[in-house]
């Protein structure tokens, strides 16, 4: 990982346009448009066995939770496709894209299609842009003060992955997991009043050090606040290592922000889960008091 | 190959965005944007062993080829990146880049990184943006009457990939394979006058053909007039099996237009290579006569 680390540093000394944002936030913001691109792997961002819909519902669903980060309304993408030798598969893709996009009132606006060596992973990119507000909020302006907040719940997909790992049944953990719903409303709503925001790719706990360290802040997180569904407590409970779990498991595609303003009603659940304070870090409790962090919060650069 | 074709045209039904130009242009066209997405995979568009920085060129120059062919002026781009673990490539890859887009003036705006499974080849995306003039050539608009051009020589490339194969010697068809040069000057001067613009990147034929498709008309080339550099003559000589292999090679990335319009002073070469006319498809002749075309005109879907 030391040496994603090197290469995306290494990338940042060559984005130097303003609207690079220095490559630290979910997009690029130039003008009205707000443009993202994110890739998933076979294997790495999803199962071979997932099915081939919930596959194209996420290459879309992922970047246009970067859009819904940023407050943008999604116009279009561009994709670019590696066939590799299943012609069933991909037209099962292009079908489910077809839905996915429909479903989101998005534009295909075209792409390319590469054909890949038999038994080469798939990678698929997208190009999503879209229309900014009038604020476009960053990850970098959470001020001392201001409450933290979180859309949804999360962990769902970090046990959805179990499930489907396990061909366990479906239900709401295995549909987090494969079919994660981009937060576009409320990031709509949200972009006016809040002082950071950013999408929740990695982890609660990875994405919230981001956002303290982009703010220069402390961020205080009370991990009993950290909401979990009803499915997700009836498997894992909701002591102290089940919470870690879902803070630290990535894939939740829900909204992190800061605001010390009152928030407007949003089509989503919304939980104030700590703090922003002077400092910088960040720091967990719960009612049994200071919470040490595991070595890894999240994942490091998956940063779809 | 087949099944390629199918996805490509099952993509089609659902890009029915004018914006999208049906899937059939080089880039989409969308307001003052002219945007394309262009992917690049190890093994297919490119050799292990051609050097990394000349990897980050062609992924930039195939993209900016698009953008040239429709008479844009190149801003930004977005980069989806495969790291496979070699550090010392990748570090290279982005030097290489940077010096790319320094050459361009074009901006990083973002992309996205995954780390494949060893072993896996490298996956390489670009999405580039730019801005179209007043008018934004399709290729859809040859005019029975036009005259056919074509800008630069044809076939160094193909015979690049043949030196770059048998590890021969550097030089300028080693440099026209790695290192192509988007015709972006040209381009624009061209865009309005040209009744039809394309990039020439799957081979001369096969592109030539599909301009005539999308345009409803027949192209009459003239296998004589294709022309060839001083380098390919030397190798191949200029016989009608040589001109036919340069004809069908593909990776030239020169513009291939249509117009009945004097030609504007360009800082490239360009040649009278035929003749649109009423009719449909493409028939090649040369000073013995007409000439059978090949069963492959070029690459097929290749469509960088």
């Amino acid at each position: 990982m030391a040496r994603e680390a090197d290469f995306i540093s290494a990338l940042r000394t060559i984005a130097t346009h303003p609207a690079a944002r220095g490559l630290t936030d979910d997009a690029a913001v130039w003008g009205d448009l707000v443009i993202t691109h994110d890739m998933i792997a076979e294997g790495v961002h999803y199962l071979r066995s997932d099915p081939p819909a919930d596959v194209a519902w996420k290459l879309l669903a992922v970047n246009l939770s970067d859009l819904a980060a940023k407050g943008a309304k999604p116009l279009a993408v561009l994709m670019g496709y590696a066939l590799t030798g299943d012609a069933a598969w991909d037209a099962a893709f292009v079908e489910g894209l077809h839905a996915a996009l429909a479903a989101f009132d998005v534009a295909l606006f075209g792409g390319d299609t590469v054909a890949l060596p038999a038994g080469a992973p798939r990678v698929l990119g997208l190009t999503a842009i879209g229309t900014g507000g009038a604020r476009v909020p960053a990850r970098s302006g959470a001020q001392a003060g201001d409450a933290i907040y979180v859309t949804g719940t999360i962990g769902d997909a970090g046990l959805g992955l179990r499930v489907a790992q396990n061909e366990g049944e479906a239900g709401e953990l295995l549909t987090a997991y494969r079919r994660p719903t981009p937060q576009l409303a409320a990031g709509q709503m949200l972009a006016p009043i809040v002082t950071a925001m950013m999408d929740v790719s990695d982890g609660l706990l990875i994405d919230a050090a981001r956002m303290a360290e982009a703010s220069g802040a402390l961020f205080e997180i009370v991990l009993d606040a950290v909401p979990l569904s009803a499915a997700y407590r009836a498997q894992k409970g909701e002591q102290r290592a089940a919470r870690m779990t879902a803070a630290t498991a990535g894939d939740d595609y829900q909204l992190l922000f800061t605001t010390s303003a009152a928030l407007p009603t949003l089509d989503c659940p919304v939980t104030r889960i700590g703090q922003v304070k002077r400092g910088e870090g960040l720091v967990v409790s719960d009612s049994a008091g200071a919470v040490p962090l595991p070595d890894t919060l999240g994942w490091e650069h998956k940063s779809v």
